[in-house]
């Protein structure tokens, strides 16, 4: 379930691109007013804004936003403007570039998109990058890691909920045979995990469980420096339940020194339209304090206000 | 260019269908009737006229087909009116079954069907199958052939025009350093080949043959017998001469002691609606003799009257 919010009566794209071209003039620009518009509309609202804004000015919309805004706040609004599609590719573009953390942005994208939604994101990447996802992340990656990534990123997995339990069966005793004996990049394990359905998986971690005495999520823990390891146990937890796997990044990256803005920004802009309120419902539980509080105590101003009005935090 | 001729004026869909039922009926089948129609309808009107089929007759067009035909004529028929995503799946989903030529059947949807064609193979494959494509490919090859085709059935490439020379160069000189000493597997040269453009790739192996003095598939001719080169070297032309690519699997599966009607019938069926006109320029030159003469000369009956109205022997 989405914790985004859109009035029951939506003004127009025309009245809204009016009260945005106004808050950026005179002096000084009026966050309140950019906020209570564009952290209320869904995304084929805030395309057409986007349009009507450039058709009326014209001027694009998201340079209005970067050259009125700063920081934080810019970063975090710019990506909640921008189509579910466009914002993943962005994203992952520049996690094929960055130095750190991006094997984990480009595993998220892959996994927890849906593989209508994952195509989509293929093909703004082509429009907005004239290239191909793939091509970069095999280009950009590695060893291991590209081994694991180019085919999760590649994927269009199956969604029907049929599972075959022959096949879990017989797949769960191979991941339990590398596994054991630490054949993490093996070919066959990252063939299950980077081709079956969501479905088979769970059924599959099931049968591993049930057969073998613990949770394959478990078994992944052995070596807590390994990188790869980390990235591998992070996917299947993922694939199989995603409202904790974004649980526990939100708290990793608000209890860190310093909170990690980037992967606050990216989850809450990410999830805010998917399913946010299940996030908030895991994060309330496994930390005994609600999201909003959470956010309010580690972050301020414009980019405070921004990411608790996109969690619904009134509600809270 | 086509090679499949569609009358200026079409019958209406109910018509065909009346006409395709009247063809079953009675004393014997007339397959000229059938060839008649089906063999001059695109696929989306061959989509229609299944459709208006079914629903005039309650009865599968497809199926009526299956009960009233045979052999050679009957696979070719059956193949030709599936729409063209459709029909990549089943034959992509035989091919992961088949002991042999399957991984070229496999290769060759992959990489002379455009992006977006391919991406229309996988929801067809989800929606008949009720799995992926490419956990079919993954699960059932292994080795050196996995490594090459599941990368080559995910790919989504790019298909703009853009060309990066500096990537050309540098990625020609990979290439050429593994093909030179025979890393015919190696993730570099898998990485290139399986996920740049089409257009790149084309720069690639120009830069390759300028600056190494040979064409990269001349290049992958060194050990006849390796099954893995033959595939590896069909790829690269197939990505960058389709044209070439049909001739000469058309000439040799012609001019086999028995022909392989295997791969006559997908050819025929695949390309009629695509490249088959540019296909039988090449064939002709190649050869000497116009692909309608060859057809005739090695088939007969229904069949060869079915292929040779496809081809367009007519104009001949």
């Amino acid at each position: 379930m989405a914790t985004l919010q859109v009035p029951a009566c939506v003004p127009s794209p025309a009245e809204d691109s009016e009260q945005l071209k106004k808050a950026f003039e005179g002096w000084g620009t009026n966050e309140g007013l950019i906020i209570s518009i564009l952290a209320h509309r869904n995304a084929d609202q805030r395309r057409l804004i986007q349009q009507t804004y450039a058709e009326t000015y014209g001027e694009d919309l998201l340079k209005a936003l970067d050259k009125e805004l700063t920081s934080d706040f810019e970063r975090a609004l710019l990506l909640w403007t921008l189509h579910p599609s466009e914002r993943d590719a962005v994203l992952a573009n520049e996690a094929t570039k960055r130095f750190t953390s991006s094997n984990w942005v480009l595993m998220e994208i892959a996994c927890s998109r849906s593989s209508h939604e994952l195509h989509l994101v293929k093909q703004a990447y082509h429009v907005k990058f004239k290239k191909s996802l793939e091509e970069d992340v095999a280009f950009h990656t590695s060893g291991d890691f590209r081994k694991l990534l180019v085919p999760l990123v590649s994927a269009f997995r199956y969604e029907g909920d049929e599972v075959n339990i022959t096949v879990a069966k017989r797949e769960a005793k191979i991941l339990h045979e590398k596994v054991k004996d630490k054949h993490y990049n093996d070919e066959e394990l990252i063939r299950i995990i980077t081709t079956r359905s969501k479905a088979q998986l769970n059924a599959t971690f099931n049968q591993y469980n049930n057969e073998f005495g613990n949770a394959i999520t478990k078994d992944l823990k052995a070596d807590k420096d390994d990188e790869f390891l980390k990235l591998l146990r992070a996917t299947a937890k993922l694939l199989t339940f995603p409202e904790k796997y974004f649980e526990k990044l939100l708290r990793l990256c608000i209890n860190k020194l310093g909170t990690d803005e980037g992967a606050l920004t990216r989850v809450i802009t990410t999830r805010a339209e998917v399913d946010l309120h299940r996030i908030k419902e895991e994060y309330q539980r496994r930390n005994s304090v609600t999201l909003g509080h959470a956010i309010q105590k580690d972050t301020r101003g414009d980019y405070e206000k921004l990411l608790l009005e996109l969690i619904g935090h009134a509600d809270a």
